[in-house]
Parts: C-alpha cells; sequence; structure tokens
C-alpha cells in the first residue's frame, strides 16, 4: 500500500496521467460502471462540502434563496429558445418510459412497452426552460420582482470524452436563476455573480482568476453575455472555471413570463443565470498539486492539522495525553484537526499518505520531542520541517494557515503571470500556445478568425479580459484587420 | 391577497383538503408540469435546509461521510437482488437513448433513434445496488470495514397517485449506506441510525415518534428486518416518517463484496440503509399547523422570531432604530430574527402572512408602545398575546422559544396518547378505525390476517413497537389463533 502510494506519475513526465492518478490515489472519486459518470467518494466529497457551504453563504449574503426544481423537463419545453436547444439536445439523456416488467423470454427485467411515456422528457442538462415555466405562475407585477432563486443539484450532458470532475456526464453543480423588472438589473447580477465567485476562488481556492466576457462563438445558448472566470493549470492551459449569463428577455419571451411594470405596462420579465460546478475540483486539484499529491489550501482543507505520534506499543497512552490535549485547543480555535494515533500503520504510511491528501500542516512528536518538550513541523505547501517548542505551538498555527493560504495563492499568481504574454505575431503564436500560457491579443472580432485559430493550434479566445487596457487596439494577428477588441487566447481543459 | 390568506378550509371540514391548500398557500411547494414531480419553493426549502443541516451533524457525529454515487443505474443491477427488483421495477423511470435531434417532420426536436443505449440505464428509485457495486472495489479486508457512506440526493420512483411532499416521483432525500465486517455491527447501524432519526423527530421537529419494527409484509424490498419511525397525524393517521434496514449479505452476495474477515477466511460484508426523505415535510405540517396556517417548532423555522412595526409615512425612521437594534441583539444570541419594515404592505397582510407561515415569535410595536416602552408579543402556537415591556425583552426570547418547542411537542405527545387505543375485537376495530388513531393489537403473526385487515379497513400493521409490552400476548382479534407479537394497527398516508 505505502508503495502503492508513491506511484504517482511526475508531472514532468506526464502532466494528464498525474492528474487522473492522483484523483484516484487521492480517494477524491472514480470512474463509475455507468458510462461517463463517477463516484465523489467521501474525500472527496469533503472538499465539494467545504466548498459548497462557503459558496453558499455568499450567495446569501447577496439575497439569493435555495429552492429545487424538477430533474426531469418535458423535452418540448428545451425548443421554446432556438439557440437553447441547440445547444443542448445533442446531449440530453431521454426518459422514454416509467415500468420495467419481469422479461417474459428469459432473466431480468425488460422495458414495459406498455408503458411509453406520451411525451418524453429529458434529465435537466440546465434548468433555465423548467424555470422560466414555473417563474411564470409567479411573476405578475414589478412588486414580485427580482426573484433570486438558486439550487443545488445534479444536472446530466452527455459528453463523449470524459474525465474526472473536469468533464462527466452526470456532474454536481450549482445553478442561480434571477428574474428582474430591467434590463440594468439582470446585467448588474449577472456581473455581481462573476465577482462573487471570482471572491471565493481567490479567498478559499487559492486561485487567481480572470474575469472576462465571452466571444459570440463561446456563449452560454441562449445568452446575450457570457461572463466566465478563467484560471492557469500548471501546464498553462485555462480552465473555465464558473460562468454567469445575461439572458435578456429571452426566456421570458420563450416561456410568456410577463410583469406589469410601475408604469402599469406589461414587459417581459429580464434574466441572469449563473452556475459554478464539480469542475471547480478540477481547478483546485491542477492548480496547486506537486508530485507527492495534493496540495490543498488551508480554507478549503477538510483536515487542516494533523498530529501523528511516533511510538511503541503501549506507549501511545502517553502521546495521547499531550497530543489529545493540542487537538482540542487546536478544534476550539476552530481549526480542523485529526489527531491519528491508530496503531495498524506505521507513520511512514501515514505520512505518505496525508501528503497526498494535501493536509496544510504536519505535526509529528516522537519520544524525544515528548522528552524534550518539542514537535516537529511540516508544511504541506513547501514541505519544509522545523522542530519547535511544544509550548504554545497552537498560538502559532491560525497565522500558519493563512501564511499557507496566502502562498499557495502567489505561487499561482505568479506562474500565472509569468505564463502571460502579448503577442502580435501568428506564426511566433502558434510555436509558443503549444508550450501552454495565455496570450494576450488583438482580435477582429469575427468568427472566422477565431475558428482559424482552433483550427490551426486548438486554442480558443478564452474571454475578453477585465483589466487589460483596451486602449490603442491595433491589427489582428490572423487576418490582418483592424482589432476590435484585446482577448486571451490559450489552449483549455 | 390578504382575503385570498384566509382563504384556508378547515381541518374540520375536510382534513386533506386543508393540507393541500396550506402547502401551497404557504409557499412551501408546488405541482411541477411534468407529473407527479414537485417545484420546492423558498419558503419550504429552508425548512428542508434547516432539517438537513441538522440531521447531517448527527449522522457525522456517528462517524457517517457523505459521499456521491450516479444517479443512473444500470437495468440489470436491479434484476441482481431478487426482492429489491420486485419491490422496484414498476416504478423506474427509464433512460433510452442520449440524444435528441431536430425533427425531420416539422418543428422541434425529437428522439435520434440512432442514440439507443445498449443497455437501458433507470433513475435510482434507490442506490443499494450501484452502491453495493462500488463496495466491490472498496473492501478486501475487514481493515476496510466498516464503511459509513451518506449521500443526500434526489430519487425517482414512478408514483401514480401523488401529493406534495408525502408522495412525489421525484422526491430530496438521504440514503446511508453502511457495510460492516459482522452481524450484529449491521444490526446495530440499522438500530442506531433509527434512535437518531427519532431523537430528531423529537428535538427539532417536535415529533413524537412510535419507533419499531416492521412486519415481513412491510418490509423494504431486499431487506431482513426494517425499521420504522412513525408519527401520528391531527387526523389520526400514521405516516411512515423514516426506515432504517438491516440487509444481511443480500446486496453483499448480490454484487460479490467479500472480504478477509480477522480469522484470514472469505466472508459476505454486512450492511444497512436508512434513509429520510421530504416526506418529513409533510409529516412536519399535518402535525402541528391549524386553521390559521402553519405552526414551525422553533428549532426548525427558517425566522424564529418576526418584528413589525405599525408606521405612517416617515415615522419608520424611529422604530428602524429601536427594533433594528433589537433584531441585531436577537441576531448576536444565534436567534433567526426577520426584522418587516416594508413599506408596501399592510400590517394586517402581514400578520396574517407570518401566522400562515407559522413563524414562532412575532413581535409588534405601534406609536403608543414606543411612547411607553412597551411592545406586543404573540406566541405562533396558542396565538395568545401580551404587552411586555421593551426593556430586557431580548432576554425572554431564547427561553421562550424553548417553551414554545416544547408545548408544540407535548401537544403532539397528548394527541397521540389520547388516540391510542387498546383493541381485541375486531367488530369493534373496524367501526373505530375509521375515526382515526392507533390501535394496540395482539397479531397472529400472519400475512393473511394483514390482508384481511386491509381489505376490510385499509389500515395496516405499522410496526411492532418498542416499549409495548410483547408479554401475556392473546389471541388474534382476526383468526382468533393465539397471537404471536403486539402490534399498532393504523389507516395511515
Amino acid at each position: 500500500m505505502a508503495k502503492e502510494l508513491k506511484d504517482l506519475t511526475k508531472r514532468s513526465v506526464d502532466y494528464s496521467r498525474w492528474y487522473n492518478e492522483l484523483v484516484v490515489k487521492a480517494d477524491l472519486a472514480e470512474q463509475a460502471d455507468v458510462r461517463g459518470c463517477m463516484v465523489i467518494k467521501p474525500y472527496g466529497y469533503a472538499i465539494w462540502e467545504c466548498i459548497q457551504q462557503n459558496l453558499d453563504a455568499r450567495f446569501k449574503a447577496t439575497g439569493v434563496q435555495n429552492a429545487y426544481f424538477p430533474m426531469l423537463i418535458p423535452k418540448s419545453y428545451l425548443s421554446k429558445e432556438a439557440d437553447h436547444v441547440e445547444g443542448f439536445a445533442k446531449e440530453c439523456a431521454v426518459v422514454t418510459h416509467y415500468r420495467l416488467k419481469a422479461n417474459p423470454d428469459g432473466d431480468g427485467v425488460v422495458v414495459d412497452p406498455a408503458a411509453k411515456l406520451e411525451e418524453e422528457l429529458i434529465i435537466r442538462p440546465t434548468s433555465e426552460t423548467t424555470i422560466w415555466n414555473t417563474f411564470r405562475g409567479w411573476i405578475h407585477s414589478w412588486r414580485d420582482l427580482p426573484i433570486l432563486c438558486n439550487q443545488w443539484c445534479n444536472v446530466m450532458r452527455w459528453e463523449m470524452r470524459t474525465r474526472l470532475f473536469l468533464r462527466t456526464s452526470e456532474f454536481l453543480w450549482q445553478e442561480g436563476h434571477t428574474a428582474h423588472a430591467t434590463r440594468q438589473e439582470a446585467e448588474d447580477r449577472a456581473k455581481q455573480m462573476l465577482e462573487v465567485y471570482a471572491d471565493f476562488a481567490k479567498d478559499i481556492l487559492a486561485i487567481p482568476m480572470v474575469r472576462g466576457v465571452k466571444s459570440e462563438t463561446e456563449r452560454f445558448a441562449g445568452a446575450l453575455d457570457t461572463y466566465t472566470i478563467e484560471a492557469m493549470m500548471q501546464d498553462g492551459k485555462a480552465l473555465q472555471s464558473g460562468t454567469s449569463h445575461f439572458l435578456g428577455q429571452n426566456f421570458g419571451k420563450a416561456f410568456d413570463v410577463k410583469f406589469v411594470n410601475k408604469e402599469n405596462k406589461e414587459e417581459y420579465a429580464w434574466a441572469s443565470s449563473w452556475g459554478v460546478s464539480t469542475r471547480l475540483m478540477g481547478a483546485l486539484i491542477m492548480t496547486h498539486s506537486d508530485d507527492n499529491g495534493l496540495v490543498l489550501p488551508p480554507h478549503v482543507a477538510p483536515v487542516q492539522v494533523v498530529i501523528i505520534p511516533i511510538f511503541k506499543g503501549d506507549e501511545v497512552d502517553k502521546f495521547d495525553e499531550v497530543l489529545g490535549g493540542l487537538a482540542k485547543k487546536l478544534s476550539a480555535k476552530g481549526i480542523r484537526v485529526k489527531y491519528d494515533n491508530a496503531d495498524n500503520k506505521r507513520p511512514g504510511f501515514k505520512f505518505a499518505d496525508y501528503e497526498l491528501k494535501g493536509v496544510p500542516i504536519r505535526l509529528v512528536m516522537g519520544g524525544r520531542d515528548l522528552e524534550n518538550g518539542t514537535i516537529e513541523l511540516m508544511r504541506r505547501d513547501t514541505l519544509e520541517k522545523e522542530t519547535l517548542s511544544f509550548d504554545g505551538i497552537e498560538e502559532r498555527i491560525p497565522s500558519l494557515l493563512e501564511e499557507i493560504q496566502e502562498n499557495i495563492y502567489n505561487k499561482a499568481l505568479k506562474h500565472r503571470e509569468e505564463c502571460t504574454y502579448t503577442c502580435s505575431n501568428y506564426e511566433d503564436f502558434k510555436q509558443r500556445v503549444k508550450e501552454g500560457g495565455f496570450f494576450i491579443c488583438d482580435w477582429d472580432g469575427t468568427a472566422e478568425t477565431e475558428a482559424q485559430i482552433k483550427a490551426d493550434t486548438q486554442a480558443t479566445i478564452r474571454c475578453i479580459p477585465y483589466g487589460v487596457s483596451q486602449e490603442n487596439l491595433r491589427t489582428d494577428m490572423v487576418s490582418g484587420k483592424p482589432a476590435v477588441a484585446r482577448v486571451i487566447i490559450a489552449r483549455s481543459y
């Protein structure tokens, strides 16, 4: 077992394989028998719960309430918004029957042909259609607005090529759906939620996000504008980590959701929607982890501090008193701590396992430490060890956790900054983009240019980024035409 | 709108209609367009979140970890456990295709016949099959046991007659699944979780539960024993509110989950499973509410205290200072408080609305109160009002909330005790059971007698209850044969 733990492929050898192995070896998730679906294991789910709780509180602080809408959507709803059906019809799981029966020709069960649905139902790939169909009953006057709803749920998109957390047929997410009396309010909400996502990613996941607007090609099916947060992975590829959409009146019109405005006139309601998913787990893993395993920022680590005694036989009692007491003190400070005095695993195994699982701080005490009143501390982010006085150690931990959080963030930011380039020569670009990185380029605004870049390099326009000057635009490096925007181009997951 | 709020059917007129109306009028849930499915509205979902958070902490305190397993289950899995398939095959939603395409003959989209699945997938009605299929990879030695997993998720059972919260095709629930090295441990776990459910129901929902064991007829499909908590509704009917199952080695055998035990011998793993669902919402509503609307026990109320000023025009500022300050003080004590100074609704409307929504304590302050330093307090459970000194009011609230919680529980307990009868004459039973109530009867242990009772009266054996003496059993009132158990019989939801 201990051997197996060390068998992690190095990032420099095969980054993609390193990721796949790490997800499984660190007990985060595994492939299910059902094609493209995953089992999220307890340790992986504990991280997801940290993400959920923190995000949920942030949503509620902006006035959002949770609700729940049906998982099954009548097929015809999908067709009501033209772009939406175009975007999702090709990857829908379809329910056609509601009963099985004993197989008349042998073993097992077969679908009962008598139990065929009149209209097929699809498993939600996203819920704009069913939610806006419901909103019609909730919205009559401007006094009913805004409606700020969110649901945490599973969705299903029948993906052909899947990868744990990054792209699975079924995944967990939250989807926020809001209805507003004015265009301005709906647009503001879409932008506001992007900020909530970016702040969360920074504060909790220690991931610096580029915020920006998608090009038309990359927009959500049915949106007038899609805002995105894009993270850079260690291999220089981009990972779209969350999006928010200004939907205009598209769904209001498609589902006939009208209200009487303050001027006593009927008007269609304005919409936003926004979501992040278990894909964030992929972003988290690929941004920070190393050849020894996960590196978890303390704010999202299910176990922030692990305490391990090194003992023989019944010596454990002596450690239990001292270290059990320390665990209690840390726990009282709100720190998620685990005291591991199990005697069926060797210390070496434990060290490797907690390293693999990314526990931010490891405290180890052996017999000599006990005598000397010392303890060994290892930081997972730097792998640095130091021997400290046991006395008052609990006072150092909270600030050290914050220091680690900050260090992990800064490292990721530095990496992104070092791998972000300005580029105006297409030949040069084609060479360099293979190695990864974000390329800031001037773009002529056409889908043709985007398609050309994608065909030549697999790279896409990630977004028109905030915080990058849009002044003094020059020519598009592909077409040579005058540019209309400065964009970030990168290969992506 | 204010009129509409009062339009609630009285319980004495039509209990069933009262329930249906209340669920909708109190903004808890509504029927979705998809047959048998529901939309859980924000207020209803906030109650569900209270339930989830509290239960989740209780599960974790017993060592349970959350995880997530796929929603889709290969059809063949269902057949691997004979009783299980018998129990669930008739109500399965079946996914047969994974793609839609543009309708070649007209508008909209149709199922793409080219995208037919080789093996159909069903939407989980419960997850024993897929979880035990996964456990096979996790369990090799006794050292891997026990595994104590839970998931919060949606499930689908294609019910023919549905009712909001009580019986819907899709519902939300938690399902715990545990694997053990010994029979004893698995049985103990099933019993332990029943106690967790019963304690939770008492402490949080203020519902007294009868705990007991199901008869064979009423067992979960695939279980060796099913334990149940049964609540009595105000009309004297029973509502099964949660169950836990000792599954023996049935799923271990069906999915070939073997481990090497301490004696170095191979053995099949032992199982328990246990679940409660959004049905608890139905139990909560029907146990406590009255003709004015919901009555929520404080421990599960999303808003525990509402504070309403009665003001004209710009007087509101004066109240904001005083009552806003009170709200802050209560909030600092961990009380969920809402200060409602909205000026677009009249006080009378607010009173009716918060009554309908079951907010446990209402505080109202008018101009004279402000002058006199008084405030009016109303308890939702008794509808009693009293005028109190404003000074120090915040000190009274926490203990009053506890008093209300206790009172609501005691009222429900008293009702159940008053409507629980001992009965040994079948003619007498047949008359009286129509009026509701729990009937403690001696039973001969046969399915025939159960079937007879059900055919004659629609009543069923709810359980062999804990805490009812099983000594000095006499004869079965139906068959006249010697009894083998003392059971509770009742009509149920």
